[in-house]
């Protein structure tokens, strides 16, 4: 299970305060507390700031300087993505590209110059896939048209989208369904899923994230956007991992009780 | 998810302790306990017991005074269900018959003289189906010899069993897989499944169980035999029901959240 680290986001309240201030000492904090707890990606975004730009080319550098892991590129604008990427040193992951035209040729040709990898949402100008067959469809489109920018499959994160079960019922088994068919249709793509939204609207949010997560770990999602240091995910994806065979004699399983980081230990 | 209370079970000392000095108001509290935490049936067994039959008797007659809901009639001697049974009122479920000659024909023919329902575990004279294919095999050969005995589909709940990950890694999966392709093979079959076998030899067991119930009801397993006042155990199934579009508006979730059963309520 690949894991993308989510805390250095402007919509943190901390973590906007932190940039507008040029504080580098707190980013790289919130950087290094995250690759320990086990970050293969640190996403940075900048996108509540007024400079986003600006903001976000120094994050970059600030998370280069402090560690080797690589960076998961986050914004919603096609430009600053553009801008920033010249000083990103490491295969970058572009969260995100979908299918609308003013995202999807600016950020899919920037292939031609640089070794990326992409987070691909399964949403076109016209339609957000609600779906399990819109999902699929969509899936298919953000397949052939990373193929036309000479895209691997092993570079593209599909997201199938997930949204509240508060709202609609059937939205949780819509996104399970499409990320199985996901994963058997294009051997060699990744699929990959936000937690928080399955819960919005919901008391216990968090029991319901992991227990979405867990589900999607069966219908074979290997990458994640989460907070590592969520001792609840982290403890289900280790879990996870024993119970579906990608943890030989649970030594990584065991290893993590030892380390405190599953319930009842320490 | 129909759920069978475990907790009357003469394996715990507290029980056989209260079942030797024929303690009724002890028994009748376990029942009851269960019966308000959303057990539909309780599990009654008095293997530990020098005088099983008798005290399962006792079992019986205390639990069913106390109330309405119904038995599963837990032994591993199908003489001493035989001679239990009658005092049996509602219909009950037999925890368990196997391919074992010595107890498949005792029990299934049970069938002719009462109403009844089985727990049927994927287990013969020379195997203990511990891979998918066997697993699979061993189903399709208790649906058979239940059809002999005239058992509809509908009252048949077939165990595949599991073996603890930490020393067979695939056990899980291969579980799982089979309860899938089991409810896919014979619509209208039950599945059922025990919970802390997977866990055994690995610590922080009850997060293993709990992940392990999670997958297994994306699969469609449609009941379990757990201790239903365990809160984790039970806010899983509720947070199960909630996403895989079993629970409209997730409207039992929010009522088990104001109840205080889900982590975080109250």
């Amino acid at each position: 299970m690949l894991i993308i680290g989510e805390r250095i986001n402007s919509t943190r309240k901390l973590i906007s305060e932190a940039i507008a201030r040029r504080d580098a000492s707190f980013i790289i904090d919130e950087a290094l507390t995250q690759v320990a707890a086990g970050a293969d990606y640190l996403d940075v975004n900048a996108g509540h700031m007024p400079d986003e730009q600006d903001s976000l080319k120094w994050l970059v550098e600030v998370v280069q300087g402090a560690t080797e892991t690589p960076i998961c590129l986050d914004s919603a604008s096609p430009e600053v993505i553009r801008k920033v990427i010249p000083l990103v040193d490491k295969t970058p992951i572009i969260n995100s590209v979908t299918l609308e035209s003013v995202r999807l040729e600016p950020l899919l040709s920037i292939v031609g110059s640089k070794k990326v990898k992409f987070i691909g949402l399964c949403q076109s100008s016209d339609k957000l896939a609600s779906t399990r067959e819109a999902k699929l469809e969509l899936a298919g489109r953000l397949v052939e048209e990373g193929c036309k920018f000479n895209v691997p499959l092993d570079d593209l994160y599909i997201d199938p989208l997930v949204f509240p079960i508060a709202t609609d019922s059937s939205s949780a088994l819509s996104t399970l369904d499409a990320i199985r068919e996901i994963m058997e249709s294009f051997p060699g793509v990744h699929t990959i899923c936000g937690m928080t939204n399955v819960s919005y609207g919901l008391p216990a949010r968090k029991l319901v994230n992991k227990t979405f997560l867990t589900m999607a770990m069966l219908c074979k999602l290997d990458s994640v956007i989460i907070d590592p240091t969520d001792k609840e995910i982290y403890a289900a994806i280790k879990a996870g991992n024993a119970l579906l065979n990608q943890d030989e004699f649970c030594l990584e399983f065991i290893e993590a009780y030892r380390e405190g980081r599953l319930p009842g230990s320490r």
